[in-house]
């Protein structure tokens, strides 16, 4: 939906809030998607979150519509309502949306509301919160198509047709032994393709991949999407088939991670804070700034005790700006590359010293080339003995040494199993700031005498 | 597929391919999904990718192994095959990916290969070619299912038994008016539910959401993560169905924007570089640092020009990093958070003012903290008049204004329809140098007296 038309619905429904026009209300709410109202509740007072709410009739659309929510909207929904209210709507929504609500409610609500649904007979949720969070297990939906290899064609579609017709994804049929292992997969075209009395088993393609419960979700982003599935099973050790994860929750997985990814890259947390409060934005942010800070600190205990040499040639402080902000942006350009590298498994961590050399050799020839231009600039303006020299030398340090930090550091961090992107942003320039002007100083105090 | 299995693969191929043991290869190459060859290609010689390509049989797989490969090595294969070799493997793949495959081949060959297709009546692909880069017309496929809305079920599902066996994306079946116009969409599963005789019109669902051939692909693939679509229709200005988009195009589309963001924001080009050679890579990177060179020299300048203040107390130049690099990281984190909510919806280029407020008053909060614990340190470390109250207040003016480019730069740069994510990384952190260094040097000025 685009924006004006977004804002067009935002501003209907104030007006019907406003004037209490419930009957326009209702009609409105049932013709709009959950995921186009999660965006009008966003700019909505609390009272007429919970008056529009309270206005669905649809308890699916309910159910959906808190899947969508920010967090901090929904937590605020769902503490003023009744809790068998609440568990009627979490019984229209797939198993893996309902673990995912309740990885962010209290933990005691969360106990009774599993109590009342196990009640119920709804005990899958409570068997999806057992894997750990970011896991396959915690995505992975119950609702599939199984079928045993012995089956005929004849009897596979009949069984189909009485058992899952409400399935969510019924693109794939998966075969399995008489023990439940996952032995072959097939899809509801190739039925229809061969005679009726076909055994499943000879028809069924034999090399199915399939991921783990415990798999990384991220890994299983990468397998969905290398192969375009639009499902993937999931087995357990003994490969007995427990369930699928499905494309749109891949989609949802990735844009996350990519989010993540690239707030942790700047130091700026892992969740979205823009929408929280200032004070809770500071929060986030202030740690991040941390090792930044002390890195100041030892930068500036590095030049004063270099304060000898500054005092006699003052202009070389001039040039310190400029060579540790090329060396920090060098060292982002690398830790991105590498970052973003391993996120999509275009660089692999067993290429360490290839990767690392490459961007060496990159930083020094980009060092060389602008040590030059600054170099020549220094000369011009200066025309101190060996100040030109210094400055272009401590630029070529500066960004082969920012090269090698950029990239080494997140090929480290990944090898011990660390996420790299924590170790870009914030960390590189402060170490290559502090790295730089060290060299900067070592060579200017050679080069200029004492 | 692991990385243990990849390697597995790989050895086993090089083992093979050194041995020259044909039939072996052509065994594994058969079982081999087309992702993972690609993989393996990469670190293959030229003439092993080439022998390897000629070994593969089926000519479908020769056609997704293209689409996989890296872009130079796939110029390089192509190069050497036979022009009608080459259409044949493209008559097997989609024509989306043909579109995709024609736009990094050489024009003169492109030209060549669309005759020689046209002859043959393959001609939608020189239809998707007529539309923009990057736009919703690229990637879609005309291999849809599209039923009169005057049909009875029953005459539905025999006409696509006979018309549309080997449909891609068979989950939603489109209906048209009799003029093609896209009027409603049901399923399958719907069709099963409802009396034989019953018309379309009366079961299908009339709020079809949709995008148009020029949209852009970014905003088609926001759509359907949305929505969690399977596939989107696309219609042309008379709402006549002219293809539809499907979930596999957009998930790659979503990587490539999220790494093509990543990467502009760190000023390391749009293009995933690092299996690019040192030079080229040293190209790309090349003019995203010029900025940050001439804010340098600018930042020189200033510094040159405050060398009166520097010469008598040249303790100011020991918290220069420290200042302009919180600065840096805070604007870094600022235009992070701005960039990456403007792509994901999450932030509208109409909340300017609440955006930019929010983030000044947060810039200005961290600014207090820290500002507060680096004049301590100043205080405890050297002791001179006014130096700790100099550098505090000046680490507060640097991190409020760095807050405030960092993301009001990124909101103007939307406004005027330029890619925000360009506008970070380099130019707010060279901007936080400067404006950060002249703050510092005037309050100084002031406080410490001339």
């Amino acid at each position: 939906m685009s924006n004006d038309r977004n804002r067009i619905l935002m501003e209907s429904i104030k007006r019907l809030l406003r004037r209490g026009a419930t009957s326009h209300l209702v009609k409105i709410l049932n013709k709009t998607h959950a995921a186009d109202l999660a965006v009008v509740f966003r700019s909505l007072s609390r009272s007429h979150q919970k008056k529009l709410f309270d206005l669905i009739d649809d308890i699916e659309k309910k159910g959906r519509l808190l899947m969508e929510l920010d967090e901090d909207i929904l937590l605020d929904l769902v503490e003023d309502m009744d809790m068998d209210a609440l568990v009627k709507v979490l019984e229209s929504l797939p198993e893996d949306d309902v673990a995912d609500l309740f990885s962010v409610l209290p933990e005691e609500r969360v106990e009774v509301l599993l109590k009342k649904m196990k009640e119920k007979g709804l005990e899958e949720v409570e068997d999806l919160l057992k894997y750990g969070e970011e896991t396959a297990g915690r995505i992975m939906v119950t609702d599939f198509i199984a079928l045993k290899q012995d089956m005929t064609v004849k009897e596979a579609i009949e069984h189909i047709q009485k058992e899952h017709e409400d399935v969510e994804m019924p693109f794939y049929l998966y075969v399995t032994d008489d023990y439940g292992k996952l032995v072959g997969v097939s899809s509801l075209r190739q039925l229809v393709l061969v005679p009726p009395e076909t055994k499943l088993r000879e028809i069924m393609a034999t090399d199915v991949i399939s991921v783990q419960p415990e798999m990384d979700q991220e890994e299983v982003a990468r397998i969905v999407a290398r192969y375009d599935f639009l499902a993937v099973p999931v087995v357990d050790e003994t490969r007995r088939l427990v369930g699928i994860v499905t494309v749109d929750d891949v989609i949802d997985i990735m844009r996350m991670e990519a989010t993540e990814d690239i707030l942790k890259m700047a130091g700026a947390g892992e969740e979205f804070v823009e929408t929280k409060s200032v004070f809770k934005s500071t929060r986030i942010r202030l740690p991040w700034l941390f090792a930044s800070c002390i890195g100041g600190v030892l930068a500036s205990l590095i030049i004063g005790y270099f304060s000898g040499i500054l005092n006699r040639v003052v202009y070389l402080a001039a040039f310190m700006p400029v060579i540790a902000g090329m060396g920090g942006n060098v060292g982002t350009q690398s830790s991105t590359i590498v970052v973003r590298g391993l996120a999509t498994g275009r660089i692999n961590v067993r290429d360490i010293l290839r990767v690392v050399s490459k961007e060496i050799a990159t930083g020094f020839i980009l060092g060389l080339i602008y040590g030059l231009i600054i170099a020549l600039v220094v000369e011009f303006r200066y025309r101190i003995d060996f100040l030109a020299l210094s400055v272009g030398l401590a630029m070529v340090c500066s960004m082969s040494m920012a090269a090698l930090m950029g990239s080494l550091l997140p090929m480290l961090f990944a090898r011990m199993q660390i996420d790299p992107a924590v170790s870009t942003g914030p960390f590189v320039t402060t170490a290559t700031d502090i790295v730089s002007i060290f060299f900067y100083f070592q060579i200017a105090t050679f080069l200029l005498g004492i």
